[in-house]
């Protein structure tokens, strides 16, 4: 920052949620970043200044008994103990949690409490239909802990969604209790106009002193512009993700975003000596998890589509699976029309997986000639009410695929108390230990939870490159150094098999 | 483009110049790109709307002689048949011209009068000192030609630049007949307040009908913010790259940027379906090109050492050179003070190489124990005037080392004619055509053109990896593949050198 001798007056501070522990490696590396690689990061960033540290939920939990062998309630207490002066921040999917059903009020209850107890701070709580009775029991549950309950809205285009109505919706959740309200843009979709209106008309229908936290994505290019928008219109905190973690399906870069302030009437307090230490640190481990490295800069095309990044490769591979690899385009066309049929939901999860799956199978085997149980689901009303009226034919159809009743209330008040049933099944798992935790991590994954009760002792499984795969990579080898590889040489009419391995 | 019912009142259109056929590439892909690339994405280039394209100047002539074999005149002349609907741009350096020394007035106006004959229309003149008496001949020469003379002012930062001064500059060169005014901001150093308040203060002190564009790099991740804020102060046209070929050393992508308009009372007219189809094509040609790709994508630091990425890898192959290789952050310790001994000029070509090569002297052998004959002649007025005065000391040593006077006078008036002496000098070299054209050629760069003209019949000689080479990368090969290999090979105890190269 240039020297300033005169301030005229003082610059109005704005909130940084540094999102690299949590949210910037779930999109720029498929949540694949192992607790060991982010440990080192942690005093500088409890340092920095941030105004909260997301570190948890998402798909973290999943991505730790899945796939690394970690337990997430242990990563949750090691980030507790490494950022002592920081507010932990989670993303929690209101009554679905981190898992992609809904819960019983209970276990809600007791997830909500067992965050709160090993440290979380902040929960942003959200849900993938903006249905407000989703988020409700979560909201109260961490007003109860007596921690942060963050209101969450996401962001959204369609012919239904107006300013007015975001501007609606943020004041059903201060109603409930909302200690701020945060605006969720996962799909890059929030461009500088609406952000700047919609940031607007929230402050001035409730009060300059309702905290708005704005999260953008950065794939479309266009956010960091927006954040600026939400920034002048009032906006108290917006998300980053250092800028060795950033862009792409990531987010805006964490020092561009504190830059991009300086001799506005705004100002972060960040130090940027420690956010400088912190980019260098991720600079370093980014390439180890480069095989699951996002290969997306821009997509302005999501404009049109609204399918994010992550949801395009999970269809991609779908439609590879079934042989169908070149009906990309038809696909993409199909996602809007499901979308529309059901209501204009906002997609993100589990909404776009819903959403997405749905529309494969309608370009694989026909409109609707066959329905997932889940997008049935969700045109029956068992995910919530929908933003707009869902297409009453293909509410037909999905009666008669799902012999189901289409319901309007609350879908958790259908719900049967289960806590006492998931303890029961819980403790049967080799390697459950005992705890409500426990519980919770076989709650949420059912089918996985067991392999990873029994293979916990062996502690985590880091599926980052080695020393030695980045050398190779480096050196342009990769392949033939990642192993011992046999050949079949064959020289003037003798066959030999050859044996090579990096020496 | 959401479809609106009601406009409220005309939005203000903003025009674009796509960059992708010079500074795009030239600042990704070390202007290696070929001609034969370029080609296919013309006509849809040439229909999309933009205000102008830029594809000419810069380092591309330089390039096409020195790397690529090309005629920098030939592609001047196709670019003019493939684009008949399109103002051509072109950078040029003021009195260097394409060249790295002051021209003679007369080889000015020669090399004007031919860029406009072969199908220039916009002129974008700078100087790398902001030396207005620099860009005069050359602006002169333009509106000659009848062609657009649009005056640059090069953004810094430094002590000793204003706003005001900014605002000054753009009053001298619209003083000299520019028909607009370029703002150049080559190290994305321009933050979003003071991009607005230059272009306020000039729009304000000069009427809001002097056309104002905005130049900015993406490399420290702010400046799409800036250019939002120049277009809320009044700018009339903004630089981008299409998506594929855009930012970190690069641009602000072109469809994102035209996308955060939406809404506001600004609007671009472009026909996104033609950017599409750029993007797409620059998609495929891209990674051909991946050896000379830059890998920086955000780095905010320059704002302290204002060393753009060019010059920084510029600066480290020297060290490297010298068996100083770890000493690069010395250099750049180094480069702000002889910036300030040179009196801040603004580190663009050529100053910043001038005064990046000066700071690995200095860190190498001691503070200006050897000074480069061009940093003694920048000391000593032959560049032009600095921003600020210069450090007298280093001025005497200059003196004492190129036994050189001082000047105050603009260097091209000491300048004998030269004209004739070039073209006699060319003449003499073997595949010379005789035209003016080639004494330009020759005229700029000297040393390279000799064998341009010798090979230059050989036609076109592409550096970008071939289908084959971009195959075997894909499949993490490319080593392998790139050459004959020899390997020690040891079967049964007995060892044989086998060479291996593609077929």
């Amino acid at each position: 920052m240039s020297p300033r001798q005169i301030e005229v007056s003082e610059p109005r501070e704005i909130g940084i949620t540094e999102l690299v522990l949590r949210d910037g490696h779930q999109s720029l590396l498929a949540t694949r970043m192992a607790m060991e690689d982010m440990v080192d990061a942690c005093a500088d960033i409890d340092a920095a200044g941030y105004w909260s540290v997301e570190c948890w939920g998402g798909a973290t939990y999943d991505s730790c008994i899945r796939f690394l062998n970690e337990d997430p309630w242990e990563r949750l207490r090691t980030f507790r103990k490494l950022l002592p002066n920081s507010r932990l921040q989670m993303l929690l999917r209101g009554q679905n949690l981190l898992g992609y059903r809904h819960y019983n009020d209970e276990v809600v209850d007791r997830f909500v409490e067992k965050s709160a107890e090993n440290g979380m701070d902040v929960f942003r709580v959200f849900d993938a239909m903006n249905d407000p009775r989703n988020l409700e029991h979560a909201m109260a549950a961490v007003k109860k802990a007596g921690k942060h309950a963050q209101g969450t809205i996401c962001y959204t285009v369609s012919p239904v969604h107006t300013t007015e109505g975001y501007v609606k919706l943020a004041g059903q959740l201060l109603d409930m209790g909302a200690d701020s309200i945060a605006f969720k843009d996962m799909a890059a979709l929030l461009k500088p106009q609406p952000a700047y209106d919609i940031v607007k008309g929230i402050k001035d229908a409730y009060g300059q002193d309702v905290q708005i936290n704005v999260h953008c994505h950065s794939t479309t290019g266009v956010t960091q512009v927006s954040l600026m928008k939400a920034i002048e219109a009032g906006a108290d905190v917006v998300d980053t993700s250092v800028s060795s973690m950033s862009l792409g399906p990531g987010h805006n870069p964490t020092e561009s975003v504190i830059e991009m302030l300086e001799g506005t009437g705004y100002t972060t307090n960040i130090d940027m000596e420690r956010v400088y230490k912190v980019r260098d640190h991720f600079k370093k481990i980014r390439p180890k998890y480069a095989e699951f490295e996002s290969k997306t800069l821009v997509d302005t095309k999501i404009f049109d589509s609204q399918i994010p990044g992550g949801m395009l490769s999970n269809m991609e591979s779908q439609l590879r699976a079934q042989g169908a690899g070149d009906r990309t385009d038809e696909v993409m066309a199909e996602v809007p029309v499901c979308r529309k049929d059901a209501g204009y939901p906002p997609l993100v999860t589990p909404s776009s997986q819903i959403v997405g799956t749905q529309a494969v199978f309608n370009v694989l085997m026909g409109e609707y000639k066959v329905m997932t149980g889940e997008f049935a689901d969700m045109m029956l009303g068992y995910y919530g009410a929908s933003p707009a009226e869902r297409n009453p034919e293909v509410i037909k159809k999905a009666e008669e695929q799902a012999k189901k009743e289409p319901i309007t209330v609350r879908p958790a008040d259908l719900l049967e108390p289960e806590w006492d049933k998931l303890v029961d099944e819980a403790s049967k798992l080799k390697g459950y230990d005992g705890t409500d935790e426990d519980v919770l991590t076989y709650a949420l994954f059912p089918g996985v939870a067991p392999t990873f009760f029994e293979n916990r002792s062996e502690g985590p499984k880091s599926v980052a490159r080695t020393e030695a795969q980045m050398k190779a990579a480096a050196e342009g080898q990769a392949n033939a150094l990642s192993g011992p590889i046999s050949y079949n040489v064959t020289v003037n009419g003798i066959s030999n098999t050859v044996s090579v391995e990096p020496a």
